[in-house]
C-alpha cells in the first residue's frame, strides 16, 4: 500500500458546505461542489506554523492560532514534536461569515494538506481532530456540521461530536442544491445567541417527524417524501428576520418547484433542493431576483449536493 | 378483482405496540407477534353499533361511544348511513393501561373486521381514519403512533397526522423485543401531564441526533449504530420514576447485551431490542427478574419486531 505521505508541499481544496438542513440543526451538513478553498502546506526548516499568504482576503485573521486553516495545524504540531515547520498558504474561495462553511472549508483543507507532508499521514479521525480544533477557535465551540461534510463530501449526519460518530447518508439521483449569498453578514454568534435556550414540545414531535421522514425519503430516494419533510419550524422562524426578504426568497423557491429551502447554516445564504423538473441555473437567477427585490444584492451557485469533500489537487515530490 | 367485504362476520386480529421508541416521541412505533386483541363484527337487522362482548374484562368501557373497539365505528355508522347494524365482540388479550397500545389495538382490530362485513371495503386512509377516531375518545388526542405499527405492522414512522403521513422504515434482520409489563399502572394523561412542555435546546440537538442515527442504522441494518443511537435522555428521565425499578430493569438488558431499552410508549412497560447475539427468553426472565428484586411482579413478552399487522383470522359466509 502506497502511504500518501512525505511530500515536500501539498496542495488540497475542500468544499462549501450548507449546515442544518432545515431539519438537522446541528447535525446535518452537505457539500457543494463550488465554491472551495485551497490551501498549501509546504515542510520548512524553521519549525512551527507560519501563515505566508492568507489570499489577499482583507480580514482573514494573520495570526496562526486564529486563522482556521492553521490553528489546527499549531496543536498538530505540538501534539505530534515535528523536527520540520509547516509553511501555509490559502486561497480563499468560500466566503467567510456567509452561513457556507467558510471556516470549516479551511480548516479541512489545511489538515488534508498538513496530512501529505507529513512523513506518516493522518488517520481520518486524526483528520477531524485536528479541523474540528481548527473551527472551535474560530466559532467558540465543538461543531462537525460543516467540517463532516467538508471533509467526506455529500451529505453526513454527525450522531455524535464526543466521540466523533459521522454517519453518510445516501443522496437521491439528481438532487442538485441552489446556495444564494445576499451581501448581508450574520455573525454566526450572534444568529445563535438569538434562539431560544428551549423547544417547544409540540414543535419538537413536528420537527423530528420531518427529521426522520428526510432521513427515510434520502435512503428511499423518495423526493416527494424529502420534499414533505424539508420543513424548519423551529430554528428558521427565530433566524428569518436577520436575512432581508428571506420569505420573499423562500416563496419564489417553492413556487419554481424546489422541494425545500431554508437558511445555510446560521445564514444569512439561502439554499433550495430540486431536483432535475427544475433548472437549478433558473432556480439560482430567479433566488438572486428575489434579493434583489427586497433591495439586497446576491451571488448564487448551484451544485449536486453529492460532491467530492477535500482531496489533494497538486503534492510536490517525495522528501 | 375479489373485493373483501360483504361478510355476515368477520374476526379480525391486532397486535401489541410500542410507541416513542426511545428516539421517536410521538411519531416512531413498531409491532409485537404477541399479545393481541381479538375483535368480531357482525352484521345484524337492528342498525346502530352494539356492544355486546367486551372479553370479560372488568374495567372496560361497555358503551360503545367509551370503547376503542366501537367508537370509531359509531362514527362510521354514521357517516356511510348504513340500513343495518353492527354487534361487536372484545377478545382483549392486549392489557390496558400498560403502555402496549391496547386502545389502538382493539380501535383497529375493530375497524378492519368491520371494514369486512361492509358492501365496499374501507381503503387504508378510511381505516387509519376511523381506528384514530376510536382512539381519540380514549386517550383524549390524536396520535397515530401505536394505531400506525398496529394496522401496519412492523416499524413506522408518523410524519404527520393531518393529513395522515405514515412511512414503513425497515427493520434489521434478526432485530427482536422483549417487552415486559409490571403490576404497575400509569396513566396515560398523568404521564403526559407530567412531561415539560419545552425541551432544552442542547438535549434537543442530541436526541435529534440519536434519531436519525436511529433511522439510518435501520435502512443500513446497522446494529451498532441503532444501539448507539437508542437513548432517550429527554422523555425517560421524566417518566421513569413512575416505574419502581425501571433504572434495575433497564441496566440488566443492556449488562446482558440488549442494543437498547426504555419505556414502552407512556409505560409502565419496559422494551429492550436485542439481536441473536442474545437469547430472547433470557433476557426477558432477567427482566422479569430485576422487577421482582424491585418488588414489583411483572410478565413479558418475547418477538420479532418486524411482525405482521391486523389481519382478519375468520369470516362467516357472504351476505
Amino acid at each position: 500500500m502506497m502511504i500518501d505521505a512525505g511530500h515536500q508541499w501539498a496542495t488540497a481544496t475542500a468544499p462549501a458546505t450548507v449546515s442544518n438542513v432545515a431539519v438537522g440543526f446541528d447535525i446535518l451538513g452537505f457539500s457543494l461542489g463550488q465554491p472551495v478553498d485551497r490551501v498549501t502546506v509546504r515542510r520548512s526548516a524553521d519549525k512551527g506554523v507560519r501563515l505566508v499568504d492568507t489570499g489577499g482576503v482583507g480580514d482573514l485573521p494573520g495570526e496562526v492560532e486564529e486563522n482556521t486553516a492553521t490553528a489546527g495545524l499549531v496543536e498538530m504540531v505540538a501534539d505530534l514534536k515535528l523536527d520540520f515547520g509547516l509553511e501555509v498558504s490559502v486561497e480563499k474561495g468560500v466566503p467567510m461569515r456567509s452561513g457556507l462553511g467558510g471556516s470549516a472549508a479551511s480548516a479541512v483543507a489545511g489538515i488534508v494538506a498538513a496530512s501529505a507532508v507529513l512523513d506518516r499521514p493522518l488517520s481520518l479521525p486524526q483528520r477531524f481532530h485536528y479541523a474540528l480544533l481548527g473551527e472551535q477557535r474560530v466559532c467558540g465551540r465543538r461543531r462537525a456540521d460543516n467540517i463532516a461534510p467538508a471533509m467526506l463530501g455529500g451529505l453526513t449526519l454527525i450522531r455524535s461530536i464526543d466521540p466523533l460518530d459521522v454517519v453518510r447518508l445516501p443522496v437521491p439521483h439528481q438532487l442538485e442544491a441552489v446556495v444564494v449569498e445576499p451581501e448581508v453578514q450574520v455573525e454566526v454568534r450572534k444568529a445563535r445567541a438569538l434562539l431560544s435556550d428551549t423547544v417547544d414540545r409540540e414543535d419538537f414531535v413536528v420537527q423530528t417527524a420531518n427529521l426522520a421522514g428526510f432521513v427515510a425519503g434520502c435512503f428511499e430516494h423518495d423526493r416527494e417524501l424529502i420534499g414533505r419533510s424539508l420543513k424548519d419550524l423551529i430554528f428558521e422562524p427565530q433566524r428569518a428576520h436577520l436575512i432581508p426578504g428571506f420569505a420573499q426568497v423562500k416563496e419564489a423557491a417553492l413556487a419554481q418547484g424546489a422541494l425545500g429551502s431554508s437558511i445555510a447554516g446560521a445564514g444569512p445564504s439561502v439554499f433550495a433542493l430540486h431536483d432535475s423538473h427544475v433548472d437549478g441555473q433558473e432556480l439560482c437567477q430567479t433566488m438572486i431576483e428575489a434579493f434583489r427585490e427586497a433591495g439586497v444584492e446576491a451571488r448564487g451557485y448551484t451544485s449536486p449536493i453529492n460532491s467530492t469533500g477535500a482531496y489533494i489537487v497538486e503534492r510536490g515530490p517525495r522528501v
